[in-house]
């Protein structure tokens, strides 16, 4: 008998098919617990919250919830609301970004806050948040909200931290970590953990999910802001560039600039600084990260993170919910392709 | 032997300071916690936060918890966490609030989005509010963390509604009650009534002390919103007239309003929408709040909710901390004097 060797770099297509499936009737439960939940007197507050969460997104959060129950058979119940309030911290995280970044798109249509103003998506923000811990005090796990207040905790540090780093040229590829550590990838190791949690698993097995959706969330991010230079604006729901426009310092520009001369450090800096966002500008900035294989060098760093993704679920025996948890890690890479 | 009738309307001027002195060695330890918690790896948090932490404000959240809990001779030391718990989302909710508002001053200080910027205060806000849920998750009381997370998103509700709200004249009284029973009441009475689940009494005493906070949160607001046509920008750290440019529909409005007569109507219609905004118009508001007792009703509304904090305290025997908490209700009402 030979053991399955999971890779990364498979000949098909990966797709996120396999776990949409694995968990769509569980899905279907923390919809309805997000749409009960997501309610109140205040009609405004259904009406900038529905535009968001009925407004597509992937529920990737949750649905690794799901799937990581799944993984460890449990049979319980308790981890769809808890899914549900995994994915109000993110939709509130959202709203906040939205409100920071003063975005005009997210998921292909017009952001909440240029609908409903920034005053109700800040504060909308907050009821989700609130109400994310009413969900978890309900189900009455201290390990589960310690988890995720730790976890919602980091993500506010993270944004904090990449505010600071914003049109800093200087920002180090660790700084760069950090950030997307935290603003990114708490969120998806929480996720995931929590499943261990109330499977009631050893702390070797919550650590072994911790890692896993630690490290898809590393890769996630680095994948989004590669993609972030190629986007059509269709496939993202954003239109490229958007973080050029922004200053936004990610791994691509931090690899370009220091492998640059002179002249285009220089650029670099002026770029980040708000003083190149032409067209014309973005796609010189595009040149020199062809130039120094910029893109594909992220990709090859998404990869790395993928590859510890897949092998920190190396403790769970074969099934299908493992091979779903790996294909996400391939689909999250293979978007860039 | 007579009891004593607790009654408003003493001859000397009451004031906080019996409440200051009762709670003071306990409140630098939760000063200190504050102070610990609010530390991050990302300078910019405690810069911020410690810019609106630091900058005053009169702490009488975390102080009612501590009265209250002396109230009820507790002895042991979980509300410190608990009181700092209180403080930092009342603290996240003033970022928010002031984000929300453009407000221009807090305290008497500059507000913390006009120095830092939108962005921050809201990240910021987030983390004080996380952190919050920190703090309640290390105490490990799930009842605690009930009554705190239904109240944030109580909180969050009133202020959507509010924002709602504003710049309808048509705005009922009842309806104007609602918003500040959530906004403001909801954290005083929450504030109140953990001091009784941590000294472990029944619930018939969590309620009394829910009453209490909530009345003087009501009491409070009502006089704060009385407080805005008649400051003098010293006193209160922020401008008279500040409610009426922003088209706050407040009770002294809503009085005025209903009393007057159709052109006074019009004239508030107009104003609440932001057409009537000069020194003369603010001039002629204030004669019109006089012209129909808008002002002395709204105190007296205070002086009813007042009094219903005072005889919630009913059942609890008679204490130098009962005294604090009586002599706290008058003092928020004299405030407008």
């Amino acid at each position: 008998m030979t053991a399955t060797i999971h890779q990364l770099g498979a000949a098909r297509t990966p797709s996120l098919q396999p776990m949409l499936n694995l968990v769509a009737p569980e899905m279907n439960r923390v919809n309805a617990v997000i749409l009960d939940r997501m309610q109140s007197e205040i009609p405004l507050i259904p009406e900038l919250a529905g535009h968001l969460i009925a407004g597509g997104g992937k529920r990737m959060r949750p649905m690794l919830t799901l799937a990581c129950a799944r993984l460890l058979d449990y049979p319980g119940d308790r981890h769809h609301k808890l899914a549900a309030a995994v994915e109000f911290i993110h939709t509130a995280t959202l709203l906040h970004d939205d409100v920071v970044d003063g975005s005009d798109m997210r998921r292909g249509k017009t952001a909440a806050n240029l609908i409903f103003g920034n005053p109700a998506a800040v504060l909308v923000g907050d009821f989700l948040f609130s109400r994310s811990f009413e969900l978890m005090v309900e189900d009455g796990s201290l390990k589960v909200l310690k988890i995720l207040s730790n976890a919602s905790a980091v993500i506010a540090e993270g944004e904090v931290n990449q505010l600071t780093a914003q049109r800093q040229i200087s920002t180090s590829q660790e700084k760069y970590l950090d950030i997307i550590g935290s603003k990114t990838a708490a969120l998806f190791a929480a996720a995931c953990r929590i499943a261990a949690v109330v499977a009631e698993r050893p702390e070797v097995d919550e650590l072994a999910l911790d890692a896993y959706g630690r490290n898809l969330g590393i890769a996630f991010q680095l994948v989004d802001d590669a993609i972030d230079y190629v986007s059509d604006g269709v496939t993202m729901g954003k239109d490229a560039g958007d973080d050029f426009r922004d200053g936004k310092v990610t791994l691509p520009v931090i690899l370009a600039h220091s492998r640059g001369d002179v002249d285009e450090k220089h650029f670099w800096h002026n770029a980040m600084l708000g003083h190149r966002v032409s067209a014309d500008d973005l796609a010189y900035a595009t040149s020199l990260l062809r130039k120094y294989n910029a893109i594909d060098d992220t990709l090859e760093r998404a990869r790395h993170y993928g590859q510890r993704a897949i092998d920190a679920l190396g403790p769970f025996p074969a099934s299908a919910a493992k091979d779903a948890l790996v294909e996400a890690v391939e689909f999250a890479i293979a978007r860039a392709y």
